[in-house]
């Protein structure tokens, strides 16, 4: 199954046919005081440099947030969907919890977006949903509703089943629904990664959809999170999982993604694993004899 | 289903319900020049400094291979599994094509060994499963006949359901059977990969055996060999191969291992994989503020 979401020029294809797609998470103000504070005040310029950070390192869609306490979060939104779009070529997905935001960036948007997100309460489906489908977006559906996050993965299956039922009841095509199975971080919820693997395998069998998450919550807390996060998130395509919202300026992560798309058979010849590994010729000449080690350089990764 | 190894001093559980096995490959002269003149000299120096290397970096087992051209293979081995149990305590991995070679290292070996390894033709299977049962050993099988290496998992499923069949018609218990669904280099088979975790993921569920793979195999001909399979060994073990045969002293590969396990639930605490990736004073002064970002909240989800 496909989903496909586009921009006025570009389209990109969500679905076991094709490599993961990444979707950059880092215009997003919460935890990022100064991205709030200069959202806030009007001024974008963070903004559109992670845009073009993030679609520079390799995200084929961009996430976009404005959930900052006491904003015109609908006006902010619409306004950074226009400029994010103004400013790179790539689809958005746009992000908040108030649907009145969503109705603003949706209005804003030129193409086809990703909704995220919606619950499966009844209230937030039938809020939602159909803004899905008056402006032609597909939707990420996220595995909790009204009870909260179970830890038993048949309520979690459960609540995506209905989520895809209710979308379509609305006439939204399933393979317009991307379900999130939630990644907990696992330094709390020590069963969070073998249950999201087997959610996430379990949807792609029995519903067909797509499936998603938001994968660094997964390493919150502990050390090394972008080693932590790059292992997951490879885990977790070869459960089937098709994008994730994650930060593409970690280059270990970045490059497991490259490393299991080829492994998954989306590498032709394995192409581009070979363009971001090959050696290169200074690290080769000041390298160790017989140490050939051809890491490349980590732009953005912070330790190491 | 749980394999048990043991050494004189160690027992080796290999199962779902642990955390994964690394029997380090090192012990093999096969393309070291060095080492190949050594053994076949009677020098095992760098054998031992092998062993010694391997336990350090955390391989819970050796392989032990004395597959020399125009040598006695047969003393040889015998005599290389003598002093690597003199030097480390973990159980070996008894590794040689070479049924008389096979025979000496059990003869030699103290404890329940595996031996590496037998393929679906009768005559292998008749020659090498009697010297598992009077030996007490375990057996890798592996997943290739006459017919040769199958790209189809139909056939290799159907090798690897044979050698489990055959060994218990031998007396030997199905836990003492592991199946090497082989991994093949997805540089020259770009299916490879997807065919791998395929067939791992079926012999864990129809046959319920354990399984593993020369991981190395995988990346050869590719750049960043240490990268892709660090990426590859994690996305195995997400489709439920319990242990493999790999390089230990590539630390990329085992601290994805780490990972791994830790997100399959298989590390307490997230105990070790604190202890390996604990942030060093140096580093953490030097960090970015901001690097470890939580993910906002969903909406209705537990953390709100």
């Amino acid at each position: 199954m496909e989903t496909l979401l586009t921009s006025p020029t570009q389209t990109v294809h969500i679905g076991a046919a094709h490599p993961f797609v990444v979707i950059g998470e880092r215009i997003n103000p919460t935890g990022r005081k100064t991205m709030a504070e200069q959202i806030a005040a009007g001024d974008f310029r963070q903004v559109l440099a992670d845009a073009h950070a993030q679609v520079t390192a390799g995200a084929q869609m961009l996430d976009v947030n404005a959930g900052i306490p006491m904003v015109d979060e609908p006006a902010l939104l619409a306004e950074i969907v226009r400029l994010v779009q103004q400013a790179v070529p790539v689809p958005l997905s746009i992000d908040s919890s108030v649907v009145a935001a969503l109705e603003a960036g949706l209005k804003a948007y030129r193409g086809k977006a990703l909704v995220n997100s919606v619950t499966g309460e009844d209230e937030r489906l039938e809020a939602v949903l159909p803004l899905v489908k008056q402006y032609h977006a597909a939707v990420i559906g996220i595995a909790n509703d009204q009870s909260g996050i179970s830890h038993d993965p048949e309520v979690r299956f459960a609540v995506a089943k209905k989520i895809v039922a209710r979308a379509e009841s609305y006439g939204i095509a399933r393979e317009d629904v991307i379900i999130d199975p939630l990644a907990m971080p696992v330094g709390a919820v020590p069963a969070s990664g073998a249950t999201l693997f087997q959610i996430t395998r379990r949807i792609r069998e029995e519903l067909g959809v797509n499936t998603t998450c938001g994968a660094s919550n997964i390493s919150f807390g502990l050390p090394n999170r972008p080693g932590l996060n790059a292992t997951f998130i490879a885990m977790a395509m070869a459960a089937g999982m098709t994008c994730a919202i994650l930060n593409p300026l970690k280059e270990e992560t970045t490059n497991a993604i490259r490393a299991a798309n080829l492994l998954l058979g989306h590498d032709e010849n394995a192409q581009t694993w070979i363009r971001f590994n090959r050696p290169q010729q200074e690290e080769t000449a000041g390298a160790a004899p017989g140490g050939a080690r051809p890491r490349r350089p980590r732009p953005g990764s912070a330790s190491e």
